[in-house]
């Protein structure tokens, strides 16, 4: 049994948001309000900018009927941020801080770059002897975060994407001419979400082709397959990942390479619109190139109820793991079978090995030809979009949480 | 009392789909199947092309479940086509097929092009003394079709952009960093889709302005209005319709004009990532383009139930008002008020009024400075998108009705 800590916690929210993110935000604030080690609940404003600037949030001060609308309010209520962690002197900052409030525990929400960010600070804190402990919880929609099953707001994108496929599609086969439609779907070097596309096969309307940024993309195949299918069908339907790139690494929507997010990674955008110009120069056929965006990450009203029960239960576990005296991991999630049925338990891996390291498809659930998603793809996505949420409407809209914000 | 008709009937399927055409399709396959003058009732594939090949579909074969779901099925279950009636050969050939089947009964479901293609069956059909009622039935997100109080399938695209701005605003306003957001809402010449944003003010996640096809767009009102909302907020949320033009008639994406539909309008897009790319210019902020794109006119997941009640109620009506010797009208909608609240009525309007004529929004509802609908259109057009609809789910994704589409 670990020796009981008492003090403060506060908790972030770094990156690009997702429909859930707020649920896993909710299952910390929760959690730690009723937790008696922790005096009181911070929340960072912008992640861990709000740190730097000494703006905290008190979370004790927010309506508790208010705060359980987190479950169903999408993108990040706290405000995010995509700052990295530059020198020493952005990690005493955080120490002193921290020290200030007598914050001892320290909850950061996020994908790759933000466990890199919890690394950081939790190894400094330790270098100079100030007790806190430090843990992360997952999250990202591109679900490809290392040492866990899957990613809390996975699910909900996943379905998000399959469903507005599957209605897509009904639109895309709907006339007598000859049209080919390309969907443009999240993930830099991921395929997960557009895989996902394949799971609309059980609404009978799935894409024809798929394209994931996991095999090297090859024009004159593509070329090929669209008219392949065109033929057939006098249409084709093709779902295709934002981060497609050709073997040289040139990303097929290059036109969009030249600004940059914080994090360095190309921001990309315009593989759909760029195939459609070439697809529609070489058939001659009316090509419509369509971009989920930003809707695929904050469409809370079709979020997967699993998802924000499990993205919940992150948040949750992550207090629940730091009162009894863990610290340096990440909530993960393994894969586990109860009464016959998909289950979700919880792991907890070292933080430095989920920071910076992307867990991609595996070849053998990409087809031989790189043009589709195995049944293995399908089996493994289903359980995680299941379940309709019940989120509170007023006049037939979202009714998302209000927050004070109370700066302590 | 007019004198039975005994005969057979057939409906079609025109123009642009919606997410509830097809529970006007169930209105009136339903509703004519239960008639006992009617014979049989016939499926057009494909709309008018459909007779003009005389490829029909017995609706009278189809299972009674899967008709059914066609309420919660988009896009137009028998096909659709953009074809534009030419020639008196055509004509010829459609009393030929309607002859041939006994078609008594002529039922044809869409927008301002349709109500056109009825008007031209009706006067032929008249013209050469075959007795046959012809009732069109209205169709249109864009809602600009004349002598209706609001089209079938505005509601449920009303309902999907508002709740999709809103929750875009949650992502567009997240980062502590300054964006600027423009989504591009369809309407070619009429913004009441546009318009339908600014329901997201009862999320409390409004668009910051809004631009609609009916006045001029200025590029240098836009870029000061922008301007202004973003050195007050750090963000701003922008909605434009795709129709917005110059004072000289110069679509704002007029790099999309060069493509045209069967109807020779001009095929639009594109007006927000050509002024994402003008305002990044401009301002050197992050700005973000996003096109709702067809997902706003398919999104059958988020319906509005009182526009699937009504697109059914309005397909039930024509076939009740052609049976009792009703022609040469189209099926409309009238507002009124029973016990203090929103009751829709029916009307029948001449389909020559109908047809080729747009109905625009009336410009006291828009704000003086042109950058906002007023209160009126709030509550116009908040009705419309009440309840939530009901649809059949497997594995949490749709289960669309499932035809067979038997020749006849």
């Amino acid at each position: 049994m670990a020796e009981k800590l008492k003090g403060a916690a506060v908790f972030g929210q770094s990156g690009g948001p997702t429909s859930v993110i707020n649920a896993s935000a909710y299952g910390v604030i929760r959690t730690a309000l009723d937790t008696p080690e922790i005096t009181n609940v911070y929340g960072m404003a912008h992640g861990i900018v709000g740190i730097l600037n000494d703006t905290l949030y008190d979370m004790g001060k927010e309506d508790a009927g208010e705060l359980k609308l987190l479950l169903n309010t999408p993108s990040s209520a706290l405000g995010s941020c995509r700052y990295k962690l530059k020198t020493e002197e952005d990690l005493k900052r955080i120490h002193e801080v921290l020290e200030k409030h007598n914050i001892r525990y320290f909850f950061y929400n996020g994908g790759n770059d933000s466990m890199d960010t919890c690394t950081k600070v939790s190894d400094y804190l330790e270098k100079v002897g100030y007790e806190c402990r430090v843990v992360g919880v997952p999250k990202t929609i591109d679900n490809d975060l290392y040492g866990t099953d899957h990613c809390p707001g996975f699910g909900s994108a996943a379905k998000y994407i399959a469903t507005s496929v599957a209605e897509v599609h009904k639109d895309a086969y709907v006339y007598d001419t000859g049209t080919i439609t390309i969907v443009e779907i999240m993930g830099r070097n991921a395929g997960w979400l557009t895989g996902a596309s394949a799971l609309a096969k059980l609404s009978d309307a799935a894409p024809d082709l798929i394209y994931l940024p996991e095999l090297p993309f090859d024009l004159d195949r593509f070329m090929s397959d669209v008219e392949e299918v065109y033929k057939k069908k006098n249409k084709c339907l093709v779902t295709i990942s934002e981060g497609a790139q050709y073997a040289d690494g040139t990303f097929v929507s290059h036109a969009k390479m030249s600004a940059t997010d914080g994090f360095g990674h190309a921001q990309l955008g315009g593989t759909a619109s760029t195939l459609a110009a070439i697809v529609n120069k070489k058939l001659g056929v009316k090509v419509r190139g369509i971009e989920l965006s930003l809707l695929q990450r904050c469409a809370a009203h079709l979020a997967s109820q699993t998802d924000i029960d499990e993205a919940f239960l992150a948040g949750k576990s992550a207090v629940e793991f730091a009162v009894s005296g863990g610290t340096g991991k990440m909530v993960a999630f393994s894969r586990e079978t109860k009464d016959g049925k998909y289950h979700c338990g919880i792991t907890y891996q070292p933080l430095s090995i989920c920071a910076n390291t992307e867990k991609k498809i595996p070849r053998e659930w990409i087809n031989e030809n790189g043009t589709y998603v195995t049944q293995e793809f399908i089996d493994y996505a289903l359980p995680l979009i299941q379940g309709e949420n019940e989120r509170k409407l007023e006049n037939s809209l979202p009714r998302f949480a209000k927050l004070k914000k109370i700066v302590v």
